[in-house]
Parts: C-alpha cells; structure tokens; sequence
C-alpha cells in the first residue's frame, strides 16, 4: 500500500516552506533539501497551488510560500487533495468489472479502512509537524504581488 | 492509494472459496468468474499457500479450499500478510534518502493512519464478507490427499 509521490512530497514540500516562514522558498532548494526530482516538484507545487495551499511569485526573486499559517493548514484536507486516486480495490475505480458489485460486503469494510486511514491526517495540521522554533530567516527579498493560484481550502 | 493487486485478488479468491465448501475450487474458475487473469491468480494462490489461508489438492480433478472456517480467517492478518509493502511515504522503504529522518513529525501520523487503516480489516473475518447460505454444492469429487502449502496463522 502507498500514498502517490505526490502526496509524499507535498508533506515534504509543505514543511519545508513552513519551516521559511520570513521568505519566499524555491522548487530548486526544496528539491536540493530533500535530493528529489525538480520536475516532480513542479508539479507537486502546481497542484499545492491550485488546492489553495501555497502562494507563488513568479520572476525573479521569486517562490513560494504557505497561502495559511500551518495551524490552518489540515493534513487530511491536503492529503485528499493531493490523492486523485482512492481506488483501494478495483471496484472503486471507474473501469470496474468485478462480478461482486452491488453485493460485495467487502467494499463497506475497505471503505471503513480508509477513513480510519483519513482520520489521523485530520486530527493534525501542518503545525504539528513543524518544529516549533522553525525557520524565521530575515530574507531582504523584494517580491512581486503574490498570484494567487486556486481556491484556498484551508481549515 | 492503492491496496497491491495481490491483497486485491486474494480477498476475492477467499470469498469464492468460501461460497463453495463443499468441494474444491480451481485458478481457472475464480479467473472466469471475476474475470480476472488466470497467472495473477496463480501467484495469489501459492502465496495464500505459503501464508497458510488456503490448503491446495495436486492432479487431475485437484483445486483449492480454505485452511480454516471462514470464521478463523482475519481480513486484518490476510492483509498484512499479502501486502508485503507498507511503505506509504519514502521514510518507510528500505532505500530511504529523506533529509527529515530522525527528527520527522510526520512518520507518526503516517503509522497511525496506517494503523487505523488495518484496524477495520481487523474487525472482521472472512465470515463477515461471505453472504450467508452460501455455496455447498456437493462435489463428488475424488481428491489426492491435501498438500498444506505453509504455515497456519488462523486468527
């Protein structure tokens, strides 16, 4: 069983910027940081932004950081956002085939499991995976108006 | 998220087997009526085998059948021991490289999430998904002793 990469490294990424929280932080560190994929990141801050999680400046001296301070951000709410995919089973996906279907009593339980699953994620924010104390470099940037990507879905 | 195709296919195999008790089944028949490939199944079944969930008749007019009453049959141990991988983020595989090991906040929210994941599998048995009433054809078939693939672990 795993979550997608891009949950991972949205984690990852996201407590990397809350860890920054006086300057904009940049694809190319988080990635040097954590020795991952450039690329993968991308796409990984492209989907952050859209879910209203992170805020970008582009240009020069540009970057990212928390669109909501880290106790707004919930970590279920961004794991869902981050998982297009929760076919556990097949019959969860849209190209089911499964004879089972419709009477299946395992697609209750799987279905259980995976909320049991949501539900530590919900009990958090981003907050409580900082370490208090965190980041809180001067920075001296000069940053362009933020662009807003998305809707915020912050707690 | 996904559960691996073998812990996928192996609870709908038990279902199958479960529904007939009164005889053997075989690969080619659970494929047929899941519509589901005949080699995944194979593998499925040797390691259902190995694990002990299913006890395994060789030769002509051979097949498979539950190890134990579907009663005794844990979907929480059926899980573990199918899904050889829990590595839900990096920081759980073997070839871990994250720069936040050690001091990571996050790896314990991701155990309990994985903890309450297993939890509702653990509430149940095989008893619980197999419709009531069930199976029980009767078989007249002649079987060679049973070879018992593995180790028991009924719950």
């Amino acid at each position: 069983m795993r979550l997608t990469m891009m949950t991972d490294y949205a984690m990852r990424l996201l407590m990397y910027v809350a860890r920054h929280p006086d300057r904009l932080c940049t694809i190319a560190e988080v990635a040097r940081a954590y020795d991952i994929s450039e690329a993968h990141l991308m796409k990984v801050t492209h989907q952050l932004g859209l879910n209203g999680w992170i805020e970008t400046v582009r240009g020069k001296g540009g970057g990212m950081r928390l669109a909501h301070p880290p106790e707004k951000i919930n970590l279920g709410a961004v794991v869902r956002s981050m998982e297009s995919d929760f076919q556990l089973t097949e019959c969860f996906g849209t190209g089911n085939q499964c004879s089972l279907t419709g009477s299946c009593r395992l697609t209750g339980i799987v279905d259980e499991a995976l909320q049991g699953f949501l539900r530590a994620f919900d009990a958090h924010t981003l907050a409580d995976i900082v370490p208090p104390g965190s980041g809180g470099e001067a920075s001296g940037m000069r940053a362009r108006p933020l662009t807003r990507m998305g809707k915020a879905r912050a707690a």
